[in-house]
């Protein structure tokens, strides 16, 4: 158990590191106990790290009376030093469901208020908010990158998100906000079981940590912090690879095919991306590394988008979308098999 | 759903093409639905494909009536036409809890039947064991690989074992039983909420269906797979990094310092464990890793069982056990700190 004073500590730990470069930070706010015990730590520690805070709080307009709540959370953020404190106002569109439009229209008023003022975002996702979304990745198969959570700090959608709590529990971000007296705004819809992540939260995690015995919640942030710089150094190597082997013509197929399977998908993957292909599939990767690796002289790999790939003269070469017309008349310039 | 006569072509398939080679195989066959699947899957498909196949059930001694039910077990396998049917009695020792015991009796005795024979032994895991495995790892919070699951094959404890039926779901081994008519012995362990393992079967996973909607292990299944493919990437760089890197003095400090910091990891306990270094902790790693890259002239590193590790003249040497007597009285001949 953290007792209140430890757990101020430790809120203003975790962000003490962060807070150097000078640029500001603003704050995301919505009331809840992570984002207040994490506002109160930068109010603290901000000034004496030389760095600029504010904080921005988002009216969502959907439920009665947000608007005075969003007032009452920026009249705290004041209280506790913050400098500017915006209240926001946005509009949420019916696309992605509830929970899925409310965050989309939050993350974009966020971006833009962030780019005005020049400064990164602040959230206050905890180690627990980091554990639900392992396991809503793992949920999810779509690979070992969604198993990797949360980043510290990354930049996306035209801001700079910094999420300096990844490794405080929620236990604690509460136990900060009682200690420093400050009161705190339980969103119902934290606990509204309609929602996924409501739902991992209250009844998967405690299961998952009765029938293991404890600890699931810092296992799988431990968990995903590894895996992430593993992910890491994988996605560093593939891009070292690409710039060295792309060339005017494409991508030279010999020097390719001899990387591991997991850096040759990487490779294919920025290569395509690169040049603007969209939307890529696992088949259609595993169509144009069969080019590579299991050769025997099949032609174009259609993409989405309407581009391909060809092989021809031991170089992988991007073709770009066709005029109607159908399937050109004559065959490719191809290769002979290898083998 | 599958149907019946789906459900053994698909048990078959999965089978069919591990079996190459010419290699004898051995069924590991407790009499359960999964294992009694893949014995007869693999007694229709061993013989066309010019593979000796026999089995083995274990007799753990651990219930009453055992050994009639592991006879009778092998009396379906002689059936079914395997050669030779091996019934093997296993002592199980105190250590490891129920589970554990029971198990690590079971695969000694599998690994040295399968020396005696010259075979690789078939397991008859399946997609749900592996999305369990991955759960279970998840939890442990060990890092990634913990996360990757169960491999197709691998050579460990003196024998290689093959599980074929990682992507075949638990209901087609049960559906292929049914439509064979082979009875099915159910183990009452397997229902038994003692173990961790059952409650993760029965109580966890059913939850997180419901929670994410359906199709949790599959998803479970595929990205351990992905993972899998990732991490033997990071595992074969570095491998030949090194291979690379290794002089008779130890590691050259400089090539080292330059890998990213997954394969640098990799690298070292490689290294130390190719010396005999075991029982080998992150922090024993973090400790060598900051004598590459955090280095401000620090003295020897201690390893578990005795060893250390010195940074010398641009080299990482490992200092074998020290011979009582203290630490010695003059400081290794130290390089300045790079900064």
């Amino acid at each position: 158990m953290v007792g209140p004073s430890d757990a101020v500590a430790r809120v203003r730990g975790a962000v003490r590191p962060g807070l150097t470069g000078g640029q500001p930070v603003l704050v995301a706010c919505s009331g809840g106990a992570d984002s207040l015990a994490l506002a109160a730590a930068i109010a603290f520690e901000a000034p004496r790290a030389g760095v600029p805070a504010g904080a921005v709080t988002v009216d969502h307009g959907l439920q009665p009376g947000s608007a005075e709540r969003a007032g009452r959370t920026a009249g705290l953020l004041r209280d506790l030093g913050l400098s500017p404190v915006l209240v926001v106002p946005v509009d949420v569109g019916p696309d992605g469901g509830p929970e899925g439009a409310a965050r989309a229209a939050r993350y974009a008023a966020l971006a833009r208020v962030a780019g005005e003022h020049g400064g990164r975002v602040a959230l206050g996702h905890t180690l627990d908010d980091q554990a639900e979304t392992v396991l809503l990745g793992l949920g999810r198969g779509s690979g070992p990158r969604s198993v990797a959570g949360m980043v510290e700090q990354r930049t996306a959608g035209g801001a700079t998100w910094w999420r300096p709590l990844l490794g405080v529990r929620r236990t604690t971000t509460r136990a900060a906000c009682a200690a420093a007296e400050l009161p705190v705004w339980d969103d119902p819809w934290n606990d509204d079981p309609a929602y996924t992540r409501v739902r991992l939260r209250t009844e998967v995690l405690p299961l998952l940590e009765e029938v293991l015995g404890g600890g699931v919640a810092p296992a799988l942030a431990r968990t995903a912090g590894l895996l992430r710089a593993d992910l890491d150094a994988l996605d560093e190597l593939a891009a070292a690879h690409l710039a060295a082997l792309t060339c005017d013509d494409g991508l030279a197929v010999a020097d390719v095919a001899d990387l591991v399977p997991a850096l040759r998908t990487r490779v294919l993957r920025g290569w395509l991306r690169a040049a603007g292909v969209r939307d890529l599939q696992a088949v259609h990767l595993a169509a144009v590394d069969a080019l590579l690796v299991r050769w025997r002289g099949q032609g174009r790999v259609d993409l989405p988008g309407g581009a391909g790939v060809v092989r021809a003269s031991g170089t992988l070469r991007l073709e770009p979308v066709r005029d109607g017309g159908g399937p050109p008349s004559a065959p490719h310039n191809r290769e002979e098999p290898d083998a």
